[in-house]
């Protein structure tokens, strides 16, 4: 055995890591093992705390220590509403805007057919169930405007659709504060058939 | 307490390491969490293992398990030349090369004083001491050609001399396959400059 066999198996378990080459987990364990080994510590602690304790919401499919997460479990939200994102940061963003005041369900991905992700990988049955709990009057599409964001956003209002849902899609439209000589075209064509 | 804590606290600790903001680590918790679970836990246990086993080598100073590295105790190197690195990554450059057969001498780190990194933060004591064993003939200098490995290079090497030690520097040029057209002046001035 290497005498750097526990380096190196920290290097490549560092590389499992999203966006992190050999490089980069070559830099971040020398810089671990050299400038902050408090810092390795406390990681490898939050690793095992965050992996034993966070689980999924029974209702919006988030991230919680509990059955419920905060956001499902409080009266004061509008329980009309239920907005479907991709992520918890996708939720995070729509919940600093502080527009919106109803509830959520969250894929924890996208409709992504390349990489094995069809619609039970997404919870599809799951929201078609929780969307239909006879409170819910409006469902908001709040998927991303990306290309696997858009086919997961058609895939998913027309299930709703067909169970008489009212479904609704975020606008698309030229971003508040921009140009629009610097806009995209695709942008400004849409804002242009979404005009109101 | 929230009920994301301790997937607060994972983004936290992942945040400490080098260039992951706090996008990066969010989006490194939830792939974790969300699709390599396995992976977090091998990551957790990697960091346990390397921050308890990896010291430094009692000659050279990089990363080993054992009180003496590989390279220091592998009897077939050549003990008459010592060269004078970065860091761990700029040694296993130089070993690529395979050009080079004689010991080393890692300075984890660079002399950086902004950052309170001075001579003894370097190990320059140690390796005045390492260099003057009376069997080093040649110490080749192979810090970085940036402005601090220049700089690190030049106080190690007025150091070294005064020793009466034989010192050499890696030879600045032009990169082996590049057209003129494409390589920065500077470069090609120093390859004037250092022609032979
Ligand atoms: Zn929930
Ligand atoms: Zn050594």
């Amino acid at each position: 055995m290497s005498d750097t066999h526990s380096l190196d198996a920290l290097v490549q378990a560092l590389r499992r890591l999203p966006g992190v080459g050999v490089r980069s987990a070559q830099r971040m364990a020398f810089h671990l093992l050299q400038h902050d080994r408090e810092g390795a510590l406390q990681l490898a602690r939050a690793l095992d705390a965050a992996t034993s304790r966070m689980r999924h919401c029974a209702r919006c499919h988030t991230f919680t220590e509990q059955e419920i997460c905060a956001t499902c479990a409080d009266p004061r939200r509008d329980a009309s509403q239920l907005a479907v994102v991709e992520t918890p940061a996708d939720q995070a963003a729509l919940e600093r805007t502080a527009a919106f005041n109803g509830l959520y369900f969250v894929l924890m991905g996208r409709l992504s057919p390349l990489d094995g992700i069809g619609p039970s990988q997404i919870g599809l049955q799951k929201l078609l169930e929780r969307a239909t709990d006879g409170t819910v009057r409006e469902v908001i599409l709040a998927t991303n405007f990306t290309a696997e964001g858009e086919a997961t956003a058609h895939v998913i209002g027309q299930a709703l659709r067909a169970q008489g849902l009212a479904v609704t899609r975020l606008a698309r439209g030229v971003p508040a504060g921009s140009e629009l000589e610097y806009v995209d075209l695709g942008t400004i064509a849409h804002a242009l058939a979404d005009r109101r």
